[in-house]
């Protein structure tokens, strides 16, 4: 366990009352790639922030951007308007525009009004970089992909590992995926919940640090090294029902860039490294019945930002380790393996260590 | 003729040399809207900085948000590596994410190492909501559309109006579209040459202002007032082959805004302002040959900035002029009619005022 | 009168509810430059949001830099927590921290406890350069200074014109100075009020427009042309009682650009642009007495930021032409000499072209 | 020793070549503060990228805010122009405006054209609360003290430790200071050196971590827990000889945070935190001989930026633990005491764990 806050009652970002969370997980083919066609080791992974129609009742959100080498969907009018209003989806770097106009469809289906009767909606759409194991030409995930990880979302456990946005991704140098963990603050600070999940798909292997030890510089992958087309990416969702402004949020997003230092990585040159962050309090209707409303807001405070910061670091970190831990070997296109971490061995590791 | 430098030899964006223009016009269909069948409206417009392999040969860029309500795709990378690596298109709203797919099999096609032996392709791509005329729902722009506009670019006279990504747009309540200009240097400030091409799609008709007369106060479209779902945006996109670095690109980027003031924007609430901006000189290679390399850079002088910063208001300035005066009057879906610019009626009433 | 809006009762920055102003102006001596001794022609202006203890009722607030050329104070934590604790003192370049450290010791004495048993001050300074006139070199302006103008400040009526920060700068080639003007939005639009002050120090002679006439183009200041040895700045100060969150201010900073780009300005490469904007609604204490709070806020709706928006570039479009139309001429350091614009040669002018 | 990559010859900032350090420490008085007179634990530490005149032959540099917590002086014309032309000063939070008044006299004697016949200078402080310790009220830091910090600035070893701007700053609720390290690139990687230099102001106990060993669980400094008014900041400054552009030494900036996560931090809310970073290849003149000139740039290659980016978190990890190492105990006003890090009890621990 990371740090000394408390996680929550599933350690997965569905702490937050009312996160959903969805995986359309898709692995089939292998052998030789033949662009195009496969073999495929992709999906695509959901964040609904309520169960309700998102257009409609917006949240709170935030983006922010550590290294912006990749290809990030709907953040410049999350910073100009500091709300989310569709559900965040994670899939492959070359399957962003796909996955967005499958989002569009689906805000379209619940919402008719769009481009219609009112304005048109903002998706969001993460990505990473899974080519080394997966057809990333193929661009192999589709609408009905999207769609069924949205029918698909539930609060509660959340599938980890090779699943999901997950099942093609790496993670210095072993098999990475989806990972997710949460804290609880005490009731002194607002008794507020943190959760974070991650598609993670970056570092080398001698990085990796495991709460504090450098587990890389002594365990390495089996095999010669192989070394992925592209260094990574990783995309970071945070929820929290904190009441906080889209500038707070912000300020969240900044901190789980610490958490991913904590892990090894330097926020690598080819490493598309990304984080959203909304507050599934003080809902925005699409339509307000008046020019002005009545927010709460948390206070700029120590007493309650300086349980956040930490609360978000510390599930950050332990998001990516989870993404590493769940996550078994898997075979890929040409060959190419990704071994699950070994995670007695780390364990016996990190005790001699202690 | 807005400002006081002189334009290029067409007068257009083409005017930098190299940089060529494709557009797809997509108009079918009359009467009532059926969601997702028709009528059409809409299309797709192409800017390529050079002729060759933009993936290999990416030129220095630079993107600016002026107001954020838009879909932007592309911009993160963009901002962090100071660099374009495939064609610039222009859309509708709804059809961000298939164009961006358009553009993705495009550069793998031509870059077929994309994704396998290298890392993956950023493209950039900008929107306007062309719904008031348009079944934007229907997101009728294809790959196929995509491909024909990057096949047909060319050098030389750009077709202006309600052509390519202008096909459905409105402009001050009148019909808007496609316009470009250009300005060159006087040789003792380098003789470069500056060129702007917009998508134009924001204002209000009270709000039109055309080179200082505030002809929007007495000159009104026919008809009753007609609101459009979205109340605007404008893709605005420069070029140069004065050999500046991403910083300096984003400083024109923020004069481009200062273009769009004098037009009698206000940079509404609802309208999607974004700039992208680019550099022919200097190309840099995806796979350098060494660590570092020599590059030409411009002087962050007045003798210099100065001439450039005017050069892209007047651009701008009249780009969106030319984008009125071009289009003709468009009859929509549900009947919805925006008018042309009356072009006569218009300079009677400046000569008046001058 | 600029735009359509209607000004408040002063047409001035402290038309917003509780917003004072104050000034301290510098003139003395003549002749040749004795570089540190004189002659002086600077001054302090400041606008206080409210009258009462700024650092223990802090503002709501956000700043912009159009152009970054240029020393403004205090805008990192401004931009972090959304909050100003200090009044905001505008002074030339060459005394930013003179004043900031007398900002500092003002608010030291109204709040002991800075520094000692709670954390220090943020004092927000903007500046432009009034070399051209002025003993730059001295930093003329003392703590005692800074002090009065604060002593001084009031609602009602506001000097404009070459006093206070004012007193030396230079607009257009022109002499320059204090200016402002507001802006009330009708009550379905909620009534509020938009103020604008400005410290106008931009511009080349040819680049004058006076509510769309290119005016530079035919009336140029008498004598041969003079350069200051920096070309130019403005700082831009907007009120409201608008109850807007940091974001939203943000966003009406952004429109301060639009109205400074009708004036003819375009951000020229040495013109340190800025723009600083606060809220008096909403008040945040320094030690809130719970984790959280209520606030009213102004939703991001057409209906209210497409009111306030062109209040704000009609106030900023106003404030600049007062700050030149209240000048009058100055000679300052080694003659040089600054003309008061010719008011009914102007006036003579635009009616000619209306 | 941290990381994996070599140090230079001082494994200090000075290994890059020509850069210069100088320090003027304050410690006098004792006993019950009197706000204005001491006692006083303060100073001030510069940074001289060369040892020329930096106002006319400028670098490239760039900053960066983690969080905003803070008082940092000419932050926006390094952002809008890139280049930093005097020395870097830091202090403490109230003395910026005193210490930047002192800078920009400093330019004006080495180049007393400045306000005259051409610009005005641009300076550069960083800063810390340093009012546990010390009087901040009183403002210590006079304009002597920091020009014979300037004249004193050498190459070669930099002293560490409660120094300087580290006279009075506490860091882990240890005394901290300033701390200093340095990285030296394999010849393949282009042999560059990056080297950071802090001043450490940061973190509570509980949160310390060493090499990845949670130290602060464990060992606390004595007698009863000591909270600071202000609950840190941190300034760090990157000196490389790599020839980067201002959007390259940003990117370098954002991995500082990296190196400072690693230690323990949250980026606290109260904890201003900000990064400059300056390269000494390719001088910028202040009064170019041309339009353009031929500048050396590094790729943003792989195999340039993911060595420069680890060089950078070691150098930051590593010169904040120096800056802790090298403090011993200081007690100053009010008895307030900073106890200086047990180094054999931190090693015997660490030993213990490895």
């Amino acid at each position: 366990m990371i740090g000394r806050l408390t996680p929550g009652a599933h350690n997965a970002i569905t702490d937050v009352a009312g996160v959903r969370v969805g995986h359309t997980t898709l692995i089939s083919g292998e052998g030789p790639l033949r662009p195009g066609q496969g073999p495929v080791r992709t999906g695509v992974t959901v964040v609904l922030p309520h169960g309700d129609n998102l257009f409609r009742q917006k949240v709170r959100a935030a983006v922010h951007t550590i290294n912006g080498f990749g290809k990030a969907f709907g953040f410049e009018e999350v910073r100009e308007l500091g709300v989310i209003e569709s559900p965040i989806a994670l899939t492959n770097t070359l399957n962003v525009g796909l996955v967005a106009d499958a989002l569009a469809q689906y805000a379209i289906r619940h919402s008719p009004e769009i481009g219609i009767h009112t304005s048109s909606v903002n998706v969001v759409v993460g990505e990473c970089n899974d080519g080394y194991l997966n057809d990333l030409q193929g661009r192999h995930v589709r609408a009905e992909h999207v769609w069924s990880a949205i029918e698909a979302a539930s609060s509660g456990p959340v599938a980890e590992g090779a699943v999901g946005a997950g099942a093609g991704t790496t993670c210095f140098g072993w098999k990475g995926g989806i990972g997710t963990a949460s804290r609880v603050l005490p009731a002194r600070a607002g008794g507020f919940t943190v959760g974070a999940l991650v598609q993670s798909n970056f570092g080398r292997p001698q990085q990796l640090v495991i709460n504090g030890v450098p587990v890389g510089r002594h365990l390495r992958p089996p095999g010669p090294p192989q070394s992925p087309p592209d260094p990574g990416s990783i995309v970071i969702v945070l929820a929290t029902d904190a009441p906080l402004t889209a500038r707070q949020l912000r300020r969240l997003c900044v901190r789980a860039g610490a958490g991913l230092a904590r892990t090894g990585s330097h926020y690598d040159h080819g490493s598309g490294d990304f984080v959203i962050a909304f507050s599934t309090e003080g809902r925005i209707a699409h339509k307000p019945a008046s020019l002005t409303a009545t927010q709460t807001v948390l206070a700029d405070e120590p007493k309650a930002m300086d349980w956040l910061f930490p609360a978000v670091v510390e599930s950050v970190e332990e998001a990516i380790l989870n993404s590493l831990c769940r996550a078994e070997t898997l075979v890929g296109r040409d060959g190419h393996t990704r071994y699950g971490l070994p995670v007695d061995e780390v364990a016996a590791f990190m005790r001699k260590r202690r």
